[in-house]
């Protein structure tokens, strides 16, 4: 499961309340593009804001809509206890992975983390990834740590944070020697995501195989595919977004797209988030219209 | 209200489970020796962790033991709706004045921040403190984002976080300036609280209150009666407890402190956070046996 492209999609939040039914449609655009697996409940799902109950929704939504697609779902919190509910939930939606970022508001120690991680492994009956996102959480995994977490019963696959691109080969290269064989490699992020594949990383967990499916997929493939040119070409075209996301982060540039592709309206995020400006959203529309057809 | 000594406590988590009975001990501790107001749900009585009936039913319990000692209580919360249910359930508990920090998982922005404490000024009829504490908030302000939020209706004071000792006075000086002035300007930390009270900064919110009331009363006392030189002298005997708070974090440190006086058992932090090492806690109790008689 923890191959290829994984669709992040967002959760439209609209006037404080999770629309399900245009969190379905945005599941369902991923899945039908042909996205190895969808991720409900990543970063760029606000799963971090929402209340159990909204996540448990949120879960069942998304395995419904993505029918025989496997969906990951993502449970980190604060408290350890309500991760293991979330972990509970999840796998009773019909989650086949769990996502964990160690969340935190006190500075956790790297006991506390693999603590965690145990607890969870020691609850869960489906896969789990480990999500290593330090602008989120502000917690830094060493390799060691991936090492020990990974070694865990069902701890599967790591999500790795990017690095610049001139340093992915030797990242994913640093990396697989430390993990288990049996553990997945992923990347997030941006423009680090292509070389990082077409260096061997298992999976790009994608902010973008969420909005636009079809740019993530065709990167995804020809990674697969062994051809670097036409991943550095795919990655190229995505320049100007790549720069949007470096500017106001990826979760607002994502949520102004979606809005301008008429899938959501403007404001989608959950206070106190916003969305961008209009300056911003204007860069956002121009980058859209000079994308050229996928 | 936002003046002297405002003394922080635990809130013990044993097992999961907010201890209602220890609380209120630590809470009677402070108020009798004489703290100007008790802090409830800081960062200190781990409220980020807590469900909202869990800081319902602490809010309660702290204004209830508090007795004629005015309680502050923490709202902060990832979503503005979150804040604004902590506002109203903090003021049917009798809180005298609100406790607000960003707390963010995708950074915040200044627009967000300042969006955040409109909403919570729009809906509160109690004084509301501008929580700043980038170390688990992970936003800094402005010092003219200070004055901004603090120029909104009920927000009467800032809680600062600390800045080296040799540069308090100046800080305070150069806050001062810009807030307005009926905004009281606080300071939370360590050794820079007794120079920024000498400085004239106006409350101390103090994690020391919360677990050393008496220590911390007399240091605030010396202050506020402009005898510099004693300020001086009770930090210096303090400096192995500020060491200990720099290497390991306040909160961890004075859940061992708790528990080496016998105020709570050792184990009294919600997961994932753990009590200190065996060799961090030998050092907690070298600290306490060497300082002096308050």
């Amino acid at each position: 499961m923890f191959t290829g492209l994984s669709a992040f999609p967002l959760t439209p939040v609209i006037n404080d309340t999770v629309d399900l039914d245009l969190f379905t449609a945005l599941v369902r655009r991923a899945a039908e593009v042909g996205a190895d697996s969808i991720g409900a409940l990543g970063s760029t799902g606000s799963y971090a804001y929402l209340s159990r109950e909204e996540r448990r929704r949120v879960a069942e939504a998304a395995v419904q809509a993505a029918g025989e697609v496997p969906v990951i779902v993502g449970i980190g919190a604060l408290r350890t206890s309500d991760v293991l509910r979330g972990a509970e939930d999840a796998q009773h939606a019909g989650a086949a992975g769990l996502l964990l970022a160690p969340v935190s508001y006190q500075p956790l120690t790297e006991e506390e983390v693999a603590g965690l991680f145990e607890a969870v492994s020691a609850a869960s009956s489906v896969p789990i990834c480990i999500y290593d996102n330090p602008t989120t959480t502000r917690f830094t995994f060493t390799d060691e740590l991936y090492a020990r977490i990974g070694a865990l019963p069902h701890v599967e696959a790591v999500k790795i944070p990017p690095r610049p691109v001139a340093e992915a080969a030797e990242r994913i290269r640093q990396v697989r020697i430390v993990l288990p064989a049996d553990v997945a490699l992923g990347v997030s992020g941006d423009e680090f995501s292509g070389p990082a594949l077409s260096a061997g990383a298992d999976v790009w967990f994608s902010v973008v195989g969420g909005i636009l499916p079809d740019r993530a997929l065709a990167l995804t493939r020809a990674a697969q595919a062994g051809d670097a040119d036409t991943v550095r070409q795919l990655s190229e075209q995505l320049e100007p977004l790549w720069n949007l996301f470096r500017e106001f982060g990826s979760l607002r540039v994502t949520s102004a797209i979606a809005s301008q592709l008429g899938l959501v309206p403007q404001d989608n995020l959950p206070a106190p988030l916003r969305p961008l400006g209009e300056a911003a959203q204007v860069r956002v529309g121009r980058m859209l219209s000079d994308l050229e057809p996928a």
